[in-house]
């Protein structure tokens, strides 16, 4: 693969990894070229591949001080139609308005370039620096995420490994490269709830029970309900049914249960089990013959100003004149995985407005900007 | 086909019409046989096939005094699977218990053979009986119903002939032939209701609008909705939900839209205008964005105590010694379309408990009851 030789060295690896199409589960040698780079630059590296997905995590530095770990993925979603992206999704190019297209540009191997060619830097520069620079890459984070990010803590964890500090690369900013880094994520609890009642005809109520009429007063009360207030770093809890289905398809039918799905994206306010006890007590005090299938997907986790968000927010000031913002809106991540070691998690990455999308971009100089945003946090924290 | 001779003409009428294997919308001759009997006694045949269902229409009397119609069926449900009968459901055998067994027997071949046959006798014992003796038979009351009975209504009433009382073959009684009679039908309405919110995702549920939280309340309060109190001869309105279903079956979507159906079987103390109107107020109430299909399937109709309902409770009671009980109860019948000329319409036919169903089946000494009880009633309306 070649690239203009007048592109920074960010670009240049940014373009070689989305040119390597690594859709879930796939990694299409981006670790491999990762690794190649970073083994260059004196890292100790170790391969991670667990059932059918590629990690590795690698390592610079002593076994004293402080550890700061940039994570992230190389894998990518499906492109969709390819015939309605206006270029080939994985060609790359950068475009007349100097945006970067492709998939994965925004999410994430820019960030995987910017942070590769970060370290370089800062190793180069500070051979003798304090701590260990680490990287924890994964190509299993836009799927089922069972063997990436969560098993290679486990495994870290299991041999009493420590991550003090931990950048993930995912794409945090809303319009401007560094106005929002992510310090946390709500959790997400997920809920199959049943309703039983007795099937019947509809011309003979009296000897059915309709599971539609009990549920719908206690769909609508839990659908009200105030669950926390958030907190400074949290907004409330938030609940939201995304399905309910019930009925035999005839008009004539009273149906035998009903199925809602729901789902709490939850502050560090409420807890799993407070929850959980709150539903119930409100399915029972409307009587119902009720059974739910519990599923959580992640606790939250906060990460409070410290070490860690101060060197980001003072790197991105430096460099960009920006006052960044710190967030826990929106979905998931792998950061949820890492903070349970204790880690403090600081999510910052380029523009988020395109990714998952058709024509996902980024500003090709943001990358640029990314890269020293990086090297100025490694300065702060381990020179 | 050959039956036992020492069988009563009207059983052996029934087991003639059973042997036909009739399924909507087929009449597989049911017609021509009865017509067959009905033209040898002297009544004038009319057939009106309309579409691809056969019907007929016939008359014995004079143009003066009151007209007595029978009503009636010759098409049944499908059988289900043959194999879990204990006999041929078209072989039409009386088993060791006096039950007559078949697809028909109850619903409503029976009734046939007891009206052909009662009213043979009738017009041979009184030739000159006052008014006319008349049969509206289809073969499409099971099915759509769009060309059979409501089409030969149509036509009768485009050409102002005039019905006075008609005796529906409809296997009316619960326990033993003759204690039930409807003289009357709640209406049916039905409706598919449309709540439109907007898609998103469940992680930013202020920038969707969420259907299924914005429809439980107003769906908890139509349920909870006393309609109307019935009166003497109804029960009071009723309001079910037959199916409900919204979502995208990803569980991270909030979807665009609800769809519930729903159906109330309603009194003569509610409207259809009134219904709908109440309907759309409550919607209102709860600030929805809302849609209904309305489908009226029959408007209530009832027949008050007169000389058709008295005529044939006397007659029950003369025959069986039981003092009938007039109810409005159940699904909907061909008796709505007949009543909308104004006619005193009463349903009266043998014990209703296995029709539908595998194993069909009705005492086959109640079929020369029923016989008796039509002949009775002619004579107390006509002779």
């Amino acid at each position: 693969m070649t690239v203009h030789a007048d592109l920074s060295p960010t670009l240049q690896l940014a373009i070689d990894l989305i040119r390597r199409p690594s859709v879930t589960p796939l990694d299409a040698d981006c670790q491999k070229q990762m690794m190649q780079r970073l083994g260059d630059a004196g890292f100790t590296l170790e391969p991670m591949r667990i059932e059918d997905v590629d990690n590795f995590w690698a390592t610079h530095g002593q076994e004293d001080g402080p550890v700061l770990c940039f994570a992230g993925h190389t894998d990518v979603v499906p492109t969709g139609p390819v015939t309605a992206w206006q270029i080939d999704p994985f060609n790359a190019l950068i475009d007349e308005h100097g945006m970067l297209c492709g998939r994965g540009a925004a999410d994430m191997k820019g960030s995987l370039a910017s942070m590769t060619v970060a370290a370089e830097r800062f190793v180069a520069d500070y051979p003798n620096h304090k701590g260990k620079v680490a990287f924890l890459i994964t190509s299993d984070e836009e799927g089922p995420a069972h063997h990436g990010t969560k098993a290679v803590i486990e495994r870290l964890a299991a041999r009493k490994e420590r991550l003090d500090w931990c950048i993930v690369g995912e794409p945090s900013s809303t319009t401007l490269v560094g106005d929002v880094v992510k310090n946390g994520r709500r959790g997400s609890l997920g809920a199959k709830l049943t309703v039983r009642g007795v099937q019947g005809h509809v011309a003979y109520p009296h000897l059915a029970k309709n599971p539609i009429h009990l549920a719908a007063p206690a769909l609508a009360e839990l659908a009200a309900e105030h669950w926390d207030n958030g907190n400074d770093f949290f907004p409330p809890t938030s609940f939201q049914i995304s399905n309910v289905n019930s009925g035999t398809g005839a008009t004539n039918v009273i149906p035998g249960d009903l199925v809602a799905v729901f789902n709490f994206r939850f502050s560090t306010e409420s807890t799993v089990e407070g929850l959980q006890k709150r539903v119930a007590d409100i399915l029972d005090q409307h009587g119902l013959d009720w059974h739910i299938d519990w599923a959580l997907s992640g606790l939250p986790f906060l990460t409070e100003p410290g070490a860690l968000l101060n060197a980001v927010a003072s790197s991105i000031k430096d460099i960009t004149g920006r006052d960044t913002q710190a967030s826990t809106s929106g979905g998931t991540s792998d950061g949820r995985f890492i903070a349970t070691m204790g880690t403090q998690v600081v999510e910052l990455g380029p523009v988020n407005a395109t990714i998952h999308q058709i024509n996902e971009r980024v500003l090709a100089a943001d990358l640029d900007v990314l890269t020293e945003i990086y090297y100025q946090t490694l300065i702060k924290l381990l020179a």
